[in-house]
């Protein structure tokens, strides 16, 4: 068994930003979310990575990092593994095969039983990972349930990645892809802010991603997100 | 296990281009050869895809074939498989992710189980394959080594393709790339044309394909690398 296949919930953390004042990611461990991913789209440096992953050591959950770029992989025994995006939807290759040829071209120190890919379809054109990866966000529900299966079905994706970043996506989209997935597990992100959006998406998504609330409106947000997908289960 | 597996020598044959006048399919499948393929880069159409497949059901070895878009896919019991070609390594991602949605979207009779996806590696810029897709053909050992390795480990790949049609390639990239995969069988295909050339490549790919051969030198040559490959093994 993969470790995400229980995942409900995950909190993902920004390196690029702060938690509130008075909290930590260990705080963050105990919210009852399932998993912490460090990982973020901009101002990603290996320093800025480290430094979350260091304070990640006495976390109760597991830990993996996200990286979005070649020069991220950060290498740590504090780590649960490598969890490494590609863009089913992409506008060119880096994103798809690109990076990842560089990546492995140059780090020898990769350890494929513990890495494992993400495959992402993003779906709001006007986030920074919609901006930076240039995909086609011009989809409909069967495209979208389309592009879930080509990953599971010829590229042995065992994560597939609905990301909305920033907006709350459409639920009738989110379990057409649920019922074209055979195995795979189906991540969720975007706009869970609170129980009522972790429940709706939860009713479809195996696994709800929350990001930002962390950042902005902190822990206790996050639990009322936990008890959201608990309840839709 | 799966079919390939255990093949040490394939026939392409391109529905767009004849045999020598004397010469069938069924021939083709009596040279030694263990599988054919049905699939070309140009000029394809269901009509002669069909065509070639109506000729091979008297065939002794198993037959696929090999799309090379979404109006080609042929559904037929003479056939053994379908083999969905993704190019690691093309100028756009119409070749790895694009077209592959588009037909999942539109075929509701896909056959899972008898349907398998290659990882392209093409080679030749000046192939047609190369200019059709755009491929990014600058690379040294190591680019298409990480190549092979990211299809396999990434993208869960069981056959990597390094395809230098209609050039033969250098033997030590297929040895390296042969080097890098863990599991997943490395087919080799471009200019093979007589035992030696066979030979050589069968020393470190773990399949060898033969198309325009076929086409233009016949079954006795096709005989010559049957016996070339064999004697690497």
């Amino acid at each position: 068994m993969q470790p995400w296949e229980d995942w409900d919930h995950v909190v993902k953390i920004d390196p690029d930003k702060t938690l509130l004042n008075d909290e930590s990611v260990t705080d963050v461990g105990e919210t009852g979310t399932d998993a912490i991913i460090v990982g973020g789209t901009m101002g990603m440096t290996e320093e800025k990575m480290t430094r979350v992953i260091e304070a990640c050591r006495n976390v109760s959950v597991p830990v993996f990092i996200e990286p979005s770029g070649t020069g991220v992989v950060v290498h740590s025994d504090a780590l649960d593994g490598y969890l490494i995006p590609v863009v089913m939807n992409a506008g060119d290759i880096s994103w798809l095969t690109g990076m990842h040829k560089e990546w492995v071209r140059l780090d020898d120190s990769i350890d494929w039983t513990h890495t494992f890919p993400e495959a992402y379809v993003v779906l709001n054109p006007d986030s920074s990972v919609g901006e930076l990866t240039a995909a086609d966000c011009d989809l409909d529900s069967d495209d979208i349930a389309a592009y879930a299966e080509v990953a599971e079905q010829l590229f042995g994706q065992s994560i597939i990645y609905l990301e909305y970043s920033g907006m709350l996506g459409e639920p009738s989209f989110v379990k057409s892809t649920a019922d074209a997935l055979d195995s795979a597990t189906l991540f969720y992100g975007g706009g869970i802010h609170d129980y009522d959006s972790a429940y709706e998406m939860g009713q479809y998504a195996d696994t709800i991603i929350v990001g930002d609330l962390v950042h902005d409106e902190g822990i206790e947000a996050v639990r009322e997100t936990v008890r959201g997908v608990h309840d839709a289960k």
